[in-house]
């Protein structure tokens, strides 16, 4: 299945500078597996946020949410998350059945 | 795959009453066959409300798509749909994985 | 009667680890427990939240609140309750009578 | 149980003065019923609206909505329904165990 | 006249335990001599939350004001008020005149 | 009592311009009697919108909707009622004891 | 021009007796001064809330924003401004031309 | 004084193709009137949308009102208007002081 | 530029079925049209609703206008528009540059 | 391509008054550098906010979001982005072709 996902992120002001990017490189590790797997499929930022919306790819919402509560910034976010089906325009149907 | 779904109805007020009987006896039908088939997994209503809350089991959001537009009423309805995910209280976690 | 709850958990991501730890063991068998006596009825959880959906059986909104407010997440917690009503295709109709 | 309802009632403006007469007519008979049974506690009208709030008591949703959906008027509303837990100040804590 | 008064409670759950037990016995006690004043009508808790819906009679929103500011727990929390009207149905139309 | 009363109005385009004119007359004409009375003390446009702003006098709820509800728009209106309470600077305070 | 300012105001629940106190002080002292000054043409409290609602001269919206932000309490608000039009009842339009 | 203001429009899908052209160009003539005025400043259409967001510069709310309701659309608009004050990088602070 | 656009399609029940029929074939050859030209990247269908979201490439929002506008069924659709901006797991940096 | 910019701050409160001065003076350097190189091109205040609207020209929203996140109080802000199409009666369509 594929779905797509809107992530804003909400990091506390007063974390510190180093603890923030130990945060953020963690993130950027982990995003990276993911795409390499194929969980994530492609992710734009929303301009003006600190937020993103993207597309994944996985089996069952129990699999996804397992690859979104692996995401180093889990705890500072606000995740929404849509199941997306066939259309008529899809690239690719099998992404959805 | 399972499926929390909301469906509000809002009939036109002004549908002439044999409408109204044909179209509810049709969606009554169409609803005993979703459940025949274990489509519709278990289903309530929401008192004050011509709506329903219910669980949906489905392959994908395509074929829930294609159950959820099958219903006669469909022309009239809103309807959300919440992907569900496995809990360590899930009764039977295979519906979800 | 059932209800259909919602529960939201909105950490302080600033407790510490072994709290936090603490917190969430009690939590899972508080929850098991109210599996056990049959008040959870069924829970999934929502992809990308820390949140749950689940059917809750109690005699009462006051039972109700009692079950919810002894779970020791509480006080982190925005709850929303849905009573449940009869609908032809309810599976188990003394659940809601 | 009891219940905490609100009523917003949206009638179409170009329904006839004799129809609208007949409706609002019949309404208050099923409204006078309905708080001779006790069903209807109390209530009240919001002030600049079709609206009212109003306690009502029933043992279960299912019975709720019956006795909501036999209002004349119930095609026209939307009804947001609060089921009630005792408090400490709660005059008659009967009603709501 | 009559108001409906819904009250959310947000405490700090960084309070500690001897504050939290102090401001709540306080709460209890001013909650008891309004309604003993009859200017708590009635109150219902609202399951799942740290909230309630009350009907409270005040000569004016000025005194209403001072009523609802005097409670312990005013710094805490969110309160709608809605003042009633009289509707065919109301018990005691005194009250709402 | 002193309320804060906003009127949006929604008429029916499809409304004859005849219709039309009559009903917002007699409106005109019902506005300029309330404000004679004092139960209207003031009143603005809101730009952009058929609605306006007023503060309005009445001894109570039930008075006050029975001003509301006499207005000849009124089938057509959404109108909101905030009751209004003493501040240090309400220049004239009786007005809201 | 006349404005509609709502101002809600959200004090830090763990600021010092002492800090509030002058902080409060220092907030009506300005009220008057503003009052004095007819910029504040009318203000009432809103019951329930740390909030209030009132009238505001001024002959530019940059000359109200500077009058709300000279407040004490301007860091610990929400305000909204809606500039008002002359209507067929406004008691004096020259407030608003 | 200079306003944002945003106009949404909502035109009956049953308007008859000659009514719609007729009204469009009539709008368009006099959207071009009260740019040469000066009261339309600028204005951008929001893509996906019969909508558009702009400047205008009036001397009152009610000057900016009779202009807006001059437009021969505005009985299927819905219109927002933000009065804006000067800030440090505005180009022509005259208009908004 | 790339877009990410959802359209949500609210056609009138009233409408004949042949009209429906008509308009709906329209609106799949121009959909496929502006899939042949790149200018719909991709898209999918939301379950339970006649909606969609994709994504869109187009220049400006002025060509992503005359895009969406072009749409057969564009008079019946609610469109959001969401600019999208590179993420560093964007999967073609271009289509956002 | 223009965008319609809309950019709340929220300060933490507890912030030293040091801080907060050197936080807006390197916050009012950026924005006129911004503004020099035409990446800003109006900008207001919102009365009784401390926010702005804005109009930003950038040649993606890629563009845009480099520009806004290089504001020093980007941390602190919830940034809204309107991407902007030719009206006729823009005043300089080649800014949003």
């Amino acid at each position: 299945m594929l779905f797509m996902v809107r992530i804003d992120v909400q990091l506390d002001p007063a974390m510190s500078a180093s603890e923030r990017t130990a945060l953020l490189e963690a993130e950027q590790r982990r995003g990276r597996e993911l795409k390499d797997q194929g969980i994530i499929v492609d992710m734009w930022r929303i301009p003006g946020r600190i937020a993103n919306v993207g597309l994944w790819a996985a089996p069952s919402a129990t699999a996804l949410h397992e690859a979104l509560s692996s995401l180093p910034v889990f705890a500072y976010t606000t995740i929404d998350v849509l199941p997306l089906a066939a259309h008529h325009l899809t690239t690719d149907p099998r992404q959805v059945s």
